[in-house]
C-alpha cells in the first residue's frame, strides 16, 4: 500500500467548508407561520420559520437566496476540487457529538485520517460479501499501518436490504463478543447503507455504546445514509423501525470506491441527490440538470462536488434538528411512498433509491394536484430521474392498498395522522405536513396504481 | 378503583427529597489523585477527586460526613413516611432528560401520576404472565380514567432473567408495529428488573426512541434497576451485552406491590439495598443491621425508608455520572462476580440479587486479601446477608476457570484489564480500579470455588 502521508501535511492541507450558513430573513413567499409545533400544522422549508427540538427558531432562505453569488462559485469549487486530492472536510455540528466528513480520493491510502478517530485497542470491521473483497485488506492495513497496539477483527454479512433484520445483526454481537470487545473498541461501518445502519445500531448498543466509524463505499451511503446518525434495521412490517440516533466519531469518503460500484447502485446514489436539490437547494438542482451526464460517466470532479454539496445540505439539516422533530423530516421527500414500496414489494427488490425516486415523481405529483406547485417543476423531476435511468413509478404490483397499509406504520405518522413531504412553491422549497386535502393523496395513489 | 384524588392535591402534597447532597471536602481517608482517568487507576469513592465524563471534578465524603446530623434524622423520616400516604418524589438530575422517582403506598390509585407522564394517544405497557393477573388492569384503569382519548395496548411476556433475550424483545416490536403505534405513543414496563431493562430498551430503539414510563413491582426493580436508565437484553455470553443508556419520564414506585412479591424476591432486592450501604453510606448500612427484622417482615415504613434512601443514593450517583465513565461503576459492586454466576449457571437459576449477593462475598474477601479492610466489615457483610437468607458463596458448579471466562467479557473489562469495585477503607468506601493485585483474585477465587 502507499505510504502514509504524514499528519500534519493533510491537517494543513484540509479544505474545510463550514456547514453552518449564513440565516437570511425569509423569501416574500413564505407565509406567517407560529413558532410553536403542532400536529399537521404545515412547515414550509427552507423558507419559513420552523420550530426545533432545541426551541431554537430558525429562519432559513433557500440557499441561492442566502448566497446571491453561488452559481460562479460552483464552477470554481469543482475545479478546485479536480485539481487537487486533498480531503475536503465538511463538519456536522452537533456540540459534543460533531464530527468531520472526509471527503477526497485516495483516502483510503491516509492511515491516519483513520486511526486519529480509533480509541482503544480493539477495532471490529463490519462489511459485506461484495465490499469485501474488494476494499476489506485496504481498511485493515490503513488502521494497523504503523499501529501495532490495534487489533483489527471483522464480521462479513450478506449483502442486501433483506438481511437488514435483527437476525443478521446477532452476527455482529456474536463476533464482539467472541473477540472480547470492550467498551473502547470501535465499529467501522465499510460498505453501503444498509451496512452503515446495521454496524451504526450494533455501536449504539453493543455494550450500551462504542465508537464507530462510517466509510460509505456506494453514492447513497456517501451523500445521505452516512451521514446524520440514524441507524437501524428493518422490521417484516416497516423500514428502519427498530434502531437508534447514533452519530459517527468520522466520515470518511474515498470518492475511488465509486469506481466499483455497479451503475443501478450509482442511479440510486443520484435520487438522494436530486432530493437535496428539490427540497432546498435550487441552484444545485440546475447543477445537477446540466452535470447529469458527467455524473453518470463518474467524472471525478462531478462525484466529488455532488457529494460534497449534498453534505453540505445534510449537515446543515441535521445540525438543527438532529432527533427529527420537524425540519429533518423534510430529507424524507419521496421516502413515505418509496419505504411502502421497499415494504410490500419485498426488501431488495428494488434499491432505496430506486423506490425513493418513484416515491419523489408521486410526491411531486401530489404537489401539484395541490396546486402548490407548477408543471414545469413536475417535468423537470421527471426528466432529471428518468435522464438518470431511475424509475418513474411504482411497480405493477402496487396497489393503492398496498400503499396504504404500509404508510398507515411510517414514522412519520403523529397521533394517526399522516405526514408528508410536499414541494410548495417555487423550486427548492418544500413542506413538511398533515395538513393536506386527502383526495389529491388518494388521486395519487390511483394515477400510480393500476387499482 | 378509587377515585383519583385532584391533581393539585397530589402536588402540594408532595414530600420532594433532593437527590443533590451538598459537596464536602474529603476526608482525611482520601488519597491524592489526579483529575485525569486513566484505565487501571484507582478512583476511592465516595472519599476522592474522581473524574467524571463530563469533565466535572466532583469530590464527594460519605453521607455521614456530610451530613452528620443524619442518624436522628434518619429515625423521623421513617416516622414521618409511616404516617403519611403522599407520595415522596426523588429526583434524578440529568438536565433536560431530569425525571422524579415518586414512592408511596396505594400511587397505582393515583391516575394523575400517571397520566401526567403520558404523551400522545397510544400506551403499550409491557409486562410479563406473574404481573398481569395481579396489576395489569390496575394500571390500564390509572392511565384510562377520566381520560377517554388514550389507548391502552398490553404485551404480556413470559417470566423470568432466562427471556431476557433479544428473541423476546421482538415481541414488543411485533405489538407496538401491529397496532400502530407512532412516535408519540409512550412504552410503561410494569414488573421488575428483566421487565424494565426490556421494556427501556424496546422504548429506546423503537422508531428510534420513544416515551418510556417505570413501573416497578418488586423490590430489586424499586431499589435499583428502574432508575438511571440502563436498559437492555442479556446474550448467551454475558450479561445486559446489548442495550442502551435510556432514561424513562418517571419512575411510580407503588411500595403496597411488594405485599405480593414472594421471599426469595424481597430478599433479592435487600442485596442491593446493602450495596449501597457498603458502596456509599455507611448510616444507611448501620441502618439496615437494625432493621433487617423490620424489612424481612415487609414493615411498609421500613420498606418505604430502604427504598427512598436507596434511591436518592443511586440518582446522585447517576446524576453525577450518567454514562458510566467512573464512579457509576461503584454501583456495580459485587456485581462482575454476581454476572458471572448467572451467564454460566445459567439465566434464571439464581435471581440477580441472590447472585450479587454471593458475588458481594466474595468482592469483599478480596477486599480484605488485599489488606485494604478489616476483618470486622467482613464480618458485618457476611451477617446481613445470611440474615437476609441471601446465598454467601457462589454454586457448587461455578469453577475457578468459569468465573474467569465469563469475567473476561465483563462490560468493565478496558484494553484487557479487568477492573473491580472492591471496599477500601472504613465502612462506606469502595474503589473502581484495575490496579489490585492478580494473586488476591485468584486466592479469592480459589477460596470460594472447589476447582
Amino acid at each position: 500500500m502507499a505510504a502514509a502521508s504524514p499528519l500534519p501535511s493533510i491537517n494543513s492541507a484540509l479544505t474545510r467548508s463550514s456547514a453552518k450558513l449564513s440565516v437570511a430573513p425569509p423569501l416574500s413567499l413564505s407565509t406567517a407561520s407560529s413558532a410553536s409545533s403542532s400536529v399537521g400544522r404545515p412547515h414550509l422549508y427552507p423558507s419559513s420559520i420552523s420550530s426545533l427540538s432545541s426551541g431554537r427558531i430558525a429562519a432559513l432562505a433557500p440557499i441561492s437566496a442566502r448566497n446571491p453569488s453561488r452559481i460562479p462559485a460552483v464552477v470554481d469549487e469543482v475545479r478546485e476540487m479536480a485539481d487537487s486530492r486533498v480531503p475536503t472536510v465538511v463538519d456536522v455540528d452537533l456540540g459534543s457529538r460533531s464530527y468531520p466528513i472526509y471527503i477526497g480520493s485516495g483516502l483510503l491510502d491516509e492511515p491516519d485520517l483513520l486511526q486519529r478517530h480509533v480509541h482503544g485497542k480493539s477495532v471490529l470491521v463490519v462489511t459485506n460479501t461484495t465490499i469485501a473483497p474488494l476494499y476489506l485488506d485496504k481498511v485493515i492495513k490503513a488502521l494497523t499501518y504503523q499501529n501495532p497496539k490495534v487489533t483489527v477483527e471483522s464480521v462479513i454479512l450478506p449483502d442486501g436490504e433483506k438481511y437488514k433484520n435483527m437476525e443478521t445483526l446477532m452476527q455482529v454481537f456474536d463476533k464482539a463478543i467472541e473477540c472480547r470487545m470492550d467498551r473502547r473498541c470501535t465499529f467501522v461501518a465499510l460498505g453501503g447503507g444498509v451496512i452503515g445502519d446495521m454496524c451504526g445500531f450494533a455501536a449504539a448498543s453493543y455494550l450500551r455504546g462504542v465508537n464507530f466509524i462510517q466509510i460509505p463505499t456506494t453514492l447513497m451511503a456517501q451523500v445521505d445514509s452516512s451521514v446524520g446518525g440514524k441507524t437501524g434495521v428493518n422490521h417484516p412490517l416497516g423500514k428502519n423501525m427498530i434502531g437508534a440516533f447514533y452519530q459517527p466519531q468520522c466520515v470518511l469518503v474515498d470518492t475511488d470506491t465509486l469506481n466499483t460500484l455497479p451503475e443501478r447502485e450509482l442511479a440510486s446514489g443520484i435520487a438522494e441527490v436530486v432530493k437535496y436539490g428539490l427540497i432546498r437547494d435550487a441552484q444545485f438542482f440546475e447543477w445537477q440538470e446540466k452535470n447529469m451526464q458527467s455524473l453518470l460517466a463518474r467524472d471525478p470532479s462531478a462525484l466529488a462536488y455532488a457529494i460534497k454539496r449534498s453534505c453540505e445540505n445534510k449537515a446543515e439539516v441535521v445540525s438543527l434538528d438532529e432527533k427529527e422533530s420537524g425540519m429533518r423530516a423534510t430529507l424524507n421527500l419521496g421516502h413515505t411512498f418509496g419505504h411502502a414500496i421497499e415494504t410490500a414489494f419485498g426488501y431488495g427488490q428494488w434499491l432505496h433509491g430506486e423506490a425513493v425516486a418513484a416515491g419523489t415523481v408521486m410526491a411531486v405529483d401530489m404537489s401539484h394536484r395541490l396546486g402548490w406547485i407548477d408543471d414545469t417543476i413536475v417535468k423537470r423531476v421527471f426528466n432529471i430521474l428518468q435522464q438518470a435511468k431511475l424509475p418513474t413509478q411504482p411497480p405493477e404490483m402496487m396497489t393503492v392498498e398496498k400503499f396504504k397499509s404500509v404508510m398507515a406504520v411510517d414514522k412519520k405518522v403523529a397521533d394517526g395522522l399522516l405526514r408528508l413531504i410536499l414541494l410548495k412553491g417555487p423550486l427548492g422549497c418544500c413542506v413538511f405536513t398533515g395538513e393536506y386535502d386527502r383526495k389529491a393523496l388518494d388521486e395519487t395513489l390511483h394515477a400510480f396504481c393500476k387499482n
